[in-house]
Parts: C-alpha cells; structure tokens; sequence
C-alpha cells in the first residue's frame, strides 16, 4: 500500500501477522461440507450461515450471547466473550475458514483464531475501520476524497480546525462508533468545548461537515483470484443516525454511480481485500463523491441484493473467503428496502398483509428502541 | 366430502381425530417467535426452516437421523424415531404448530403430536395421499379426470384390467411409492404376471397408461383464511423417475393452466386444507388435464418459486400454518430450475462459475446415485 500515510502503514505493518498471511497464501477452494467460522452472531451473521448453507457448508457462530439470532440458523455455536483464548482455539480449530459480521470485534480476538485458520477478510482492513482517523488517512492516502479531518487532543485544536472547517464540523471518537453513536455535531467554539468534554476520554477526530446531496454505498465484493463485483450503489436514508432506507437504483447520473464502483474497487484492492466491503459515499451538491466510512463486512445498505439479485451479498461473500467464483452483482428489478427498527415490529401484521413484501425478521426477542428487528424489500420492474 | 367414495369417506372419518379438529379450531395467528415443529428433516424441511426464520419463528426437526438437512438450520433437532411417543410429546409440547415435510410419516406419529399441538396440513389429507387407490378414489370422487384405475388382488384381475385398459398399464404399489419407486409397466398378460409377483406382498393398484403430452405441476396454497393462492404450473421432465427439470413457464395454454389450478383449488378446499399442496397433473394429448398424485406437502416442482418468487412456496406454508395471510403467488422471472442428483453435485465447480445461477444445497455429506444434493434456478426475464 504505497500510498497510505504514515501512521497507518506502520500500523498496518504490525498487523501483517499470520492472520492475513494465511489468507493470502491459502485461498484454494474450500470443499462443500466444510465450515465456515462466523465471529459475531447478529443479523448479518445470520444471514451469512443462511447463504453458506445455501452452498452446502456448514457455519459456527462465536458469540457471547446464547442463541443470538445468527445461531438459530448455524449448525451450532460456541457461546464464550471474544476474549476467551481457549474457547476461541477451539472455534478456530473447528473452522476451515473464518469470518468476521462486525468490525469493531477486537484485533486480539482475530489474532487468536488466526493462528489455526485463515480469517478472511484480513485482520488489516478491521484494523483500519476500527480507527476513524486510520480509516481518513487510508483513503485519502489513496488519493479518494473524505471530508477534512483531523485528531483532536486539545479543545483549542478543535476549535482552530472547526474555524479552518467553516464553522461547521462533527466530532466524532475515533474507535467503536456506529448507528451514528459518539458523534456530535458542532457549530460554534463553544459547543466544540461542549462537545469535546462530553466525548472525553476518548481519542477524537473533528470531519468537516459536509453539505451532500445524499447518501450512496457501494457493496463491492473482491474474490480469491483478485475479481472484482459491485452491485449497483443503493441510496440511503437515515433515522435518528440509523439507516432507514435503502433504493436502488439511486437518484444519481450513471456516471457518478460509475465512479463509486470505481473508489470502491481501489480501495478493495489496497487492501488485497477478500470478501465484501460496504463503503458508504456523500454525493456533495457539486457532483462530487466523498468517501464517508468502510465496513469490512456484509452492510445493511446490501440487503436488497437478497432480493433482487440471484447472489445476495450474503452469498457473494461466502464465495469469496471459500475460493468460489463470484457471482453476478447484476440485479434483475429494482428494489426499496426498509429496516424495521424498534416498534417498527409492530407494523408486521400490515406488512405481511401487503403479499409483495419480502420479509426478513432476525429472531430478536424484545423490540428495544434502535434495534434492528428486521427489514422489507420490496421489488418493482426494472425500467 | 359428500363426492367422496365409500372407503376414502370411511377412512377419513376415523381419522378426523383430534388432530384436525386442532387444526380447524385453533387458526388463531401466532406471534412472531413462535415455535414451528417439522417432523422430517430433509431437503424440504431444511427450506421451510430457512423461511420460518425469516417470519421470526422458531423451528425444532423431529427425524431418526442426527445432523439431518433441516436441522443444520433449524434452532434445535430431536433426534428420535416416529413411534418413540415420550419423544414425540415432548416435540408437541415444545410446538405452537406441527407440520411435515413428507407424506410418508405413520399416520399414528401424526395422531400422538396432534394431542398437544395443531397439525396443519391435518391428517386427512396425508392419509389420502399416502394410499395411491384412496388418492385416485378421492379425486375421482371430486368428479377429477384420474386415469382409469383398480385395487389388484389376483393376477386373474390385473390380466382383466389390463386389457380394459388397453393392453398397457402401470402396477403399483398402493402405499410408500416415490421417486418412480414400487412401480412397473406392463404391456402383456404375461408382464402382468411376473410384475403381480415382483410387488408381493404389498397391496397392488393397476392404473391405466396415460400417453400424456407433458407433465405439469400446480403448486397450490390454501390460508387458514380460505384463501388460496397458486403459483403458475410448471413443466416437469423426469429421469429414472425422479423430477430432474421444472420450467415456468410451462409450454402449455393458458386456459390449460388455469384449469390446471382450478382443479388444485378444488382439491385443497375439499378438504379444508391449510398449507402447500403440490398437485401433479398430465396434460393429455387432447388436452384433457388428468391428476397423477398430490403430495400434501412444499413440492420439489415448487423449488423454482424460491427464486422467482418474492414469497416462495415454503414462507406461503410458513404463513399459511401460522395463520398468517397468504403472499402472492406470482412471479417476476420466468425459470428454469435443475436438480442435482447423485453425481450431478459434480458439476458445482462448473455452475458456480455461471455466475447467475442460483443454488440451493442440502448439506448432504454422501452423494449416492438417485439422491437429491441440491437444485439450481435459472432466471430469465418475463416475456
């Protein structure tokens, strides 16, 4: 990765460890009936063991929490914390190959279980979204536009960088953020001050803010033999920093939807990346494509390949950490698709009513408010 | 039934036991996490597993074999023989509803678990389907063209009917008859002695030879509602007798078909069925629509509308025992689907290099000659 910046070379270089060693140097085709290692047990796992069942092999989910939704679905799981050596040994041991749903499992737990099986995709790219300043200086390193960012150790730095931001910034921690948790949106010196105190002791990176036209992301696949799938960038729609919906095809000129298959198969490739990729784009109001943020996963934004493409994302990511071909990122309608987040549960009975409605609910017992219960795709003719 | 013939009305009437007065008075809709009890464990168990999970419910297997298809993604397995009755309560027990996914399950099996659970589809029609001289007096009893058929209880009789019929027959074996097994063509006085013996000591049905035009297949669905729904007829190819090709649409009027369905609606309203029902049909060189069998069960000729469907066959089964409303049955492709069977599983390597197939395996380890691996969809664009 010539281009990258200092900091994440170097860190990327520590992480060089056998984990991603034996993922590059073992990528021969996994047999049917072997077993997948799913580290992590939520929806996306669950969909992930349905879509390697599909293809004849079996999976078995790590995860702390008893009959999480994606065991429900596996052939079994090892119930233990991601710090639990030997249990995670034992996972490793059991697995021909292993794989990760969430990207802020910690570097230590991968390290582990890559030493009896090849974790795919590699440690580094986990490495790099786990760290939002890592994460910036990656891409730009790649000569991809983000949003100016910088560390931030001291309010006074925030405020000179908000001043050279326009007045305009988030503030946001560095490690563990999603579903737009541990940000803050400030618009003067003091809320900078505000904000800063609030988010302590945590490591900050201020982003300036961007004024976008809307919200794209690229669901790219990278197989074993270096090929390269995208399905169509959907546009997203967020509620209380929680993706809402997604729509493909997304309001936007082909070309623009040309160019983000276009970063996302540079930064895949940087990476030497196996497996899916969701990377999340601005659409700034002047046409241009601003990277916002990777996840070195199967992404929520993909849920409509289930549905409207013969390979779900789900399916395309097996394939590739098992050696397969990828398949066809092509879909054949277009597609809508909602998440059902919280109470949203509650309007199952309309949903089902519907009849067209293609319906996923993810096992989850109790309906906690911002928690993703399920979702609905929902086709319509391609143009 | 009031068309129904003497025998089939008798035994339905001493096996209108508990379990379908269940079935009948406890259509109230469950709630989503609700468990799901599946006796069999195969193929179609493993589907219908796969799209309980997506309605939020729960699923237990109930099959002699460990490890079965069905289990592997399924929340748990009791692994027990049919007449293991402590076994077979304690799968009711844990079940809001018991269904199946073979018609050959003992009829005593679905009378122990219909004591603490509602089984739908109920036992009448699994009793029906289970005896080939029951099915075809049934159907003939609806006022169905059945090709012309006799119960075989001497060669004398068969060697008369045989000429009756045209000097070209089909003896079969009455009961646990799949895949072209328990049967034989007989074209002679003689054949007719040597297949009369061939069969003993089962209880023997001879059926007129139908020189039909193609077989088809309705794949029908009746909701606890009273709604029914059919998914467009498919054109069925066989080879040693098993199902190889299904292909919608199927080359065949559209009146044809609709007749086709007409006739399915019939069927599953005669007997106030909840559920899937695959009904085989042969289009007559005339025209003439004739029912072969019906399997009160998610059908392999059904496998198709996993792909071109947004609510398959097994969620429409999944919905229909929960007491849910009905998805639609129409599709947005037209396709081709394959079984893989025995060796065929071979060919992966070459169709996942398609890229645009869609597969389906079952997590069966042994390929053996006959068995069924998997199945793999094409899609095309609708006409």
């Amino acid at each position: 990765m010539p281009g990258a910046p200092v900091e994440a070379r170097q860190l990327l270089t520590n992480h060089m460890a056998k984990a991603d060693l034996l993922a590059t140097t073992e990528n021969a085709q996994l047999k049917t009936g072997a077993t997948i290692g799913i580290l992590g047990g939520g929806q996306l796992g669950r969909m992930l063991a349905m879509a390697a069942a599909r293809l004849g092999m079996q999976t078995i989910i790590y995860d702390p929490a008893a009959d999480c939704p994606a065991a429900q679905t596996a052939n079994r799981q090892i119930t233990a914390d991601f710090d639990d050596e030997s249990n995670l040994r034992e996972f490793a041991r059991l697995s021909d190959v292993i794989t990760y749903e969430f990207e802020n499992i910690p570097l230590e737990t991968v390290e582990i279980v890559g030493v009896d099986a090849p974790v795919k995709p590699g440690i580094s790219a986990l490495q790099i979204s786990q760290d939002r300043l890592v994460e910036k200086e990656f891409i730009s390193g790649l000569d991809i536009a983000t949003a100016p960012f910088a560390p931030v150790e001291s309010v006074e730095k925030l405020q000179e960088h908000l001043a050279e931001f326009g007045d305009k910034a988030i503030l946001k921690t560095r490690r563990f953020g999603y579903d737009g948790k541990g940000q803050i949106l400030i618009n003067s010196p003091q809320e900078a001050a505000v904000g800063f105190e609030s988010l302590q002791p945590n490591l900050l990176i201020v982003e300036g803010f961007i004024d976008f036209e809307l919200e794209i992301s690229a669901i790219a696949t990278r197989g074993a033999d270096g090929n390269f799938v995208c399905y169509d960038p959907a546009w997203n729609r967020h509620a209380d920093g929680i993706l809402r919906h997604s729509t493909v095809p997304a309001p936007v000129a082909d070309e623009i939807l040309k160019e983000a298959t276009t970063i996302a198969r540079k930064i895949l490739e940087a990476l030497d990346y196996i497996g899916v990729m969701g990377v999340e784009l601005f659409v700034a109001r002047s046409g241009e494509l601003i990277v916002n943020e990777i996840a070195p996963r199967v992404h929520n934004s993909g849920h409509w390949t289930e549905t409207a493409c013969t390979v779900s994302q789900f399916e395309n990511h097996i394939r590739a950490i098992c050696g397969y071909p990828l398949g066809s990122g092509e879909r054949h309608a277009n597609c809508e698709m909602q998440n059902l987040i919280g109470d949203d549960i509650n309007q199952l009975d309309a949903i089902l009513a519907e009849k067209d409605a293609f319906i996923h609910l993810y096992g989850k017992t109790e309906a906690r408010p911002g928690r993703k219960m399920g979702h609905v795709n929902w086709l319509s003719p391609l143009k």
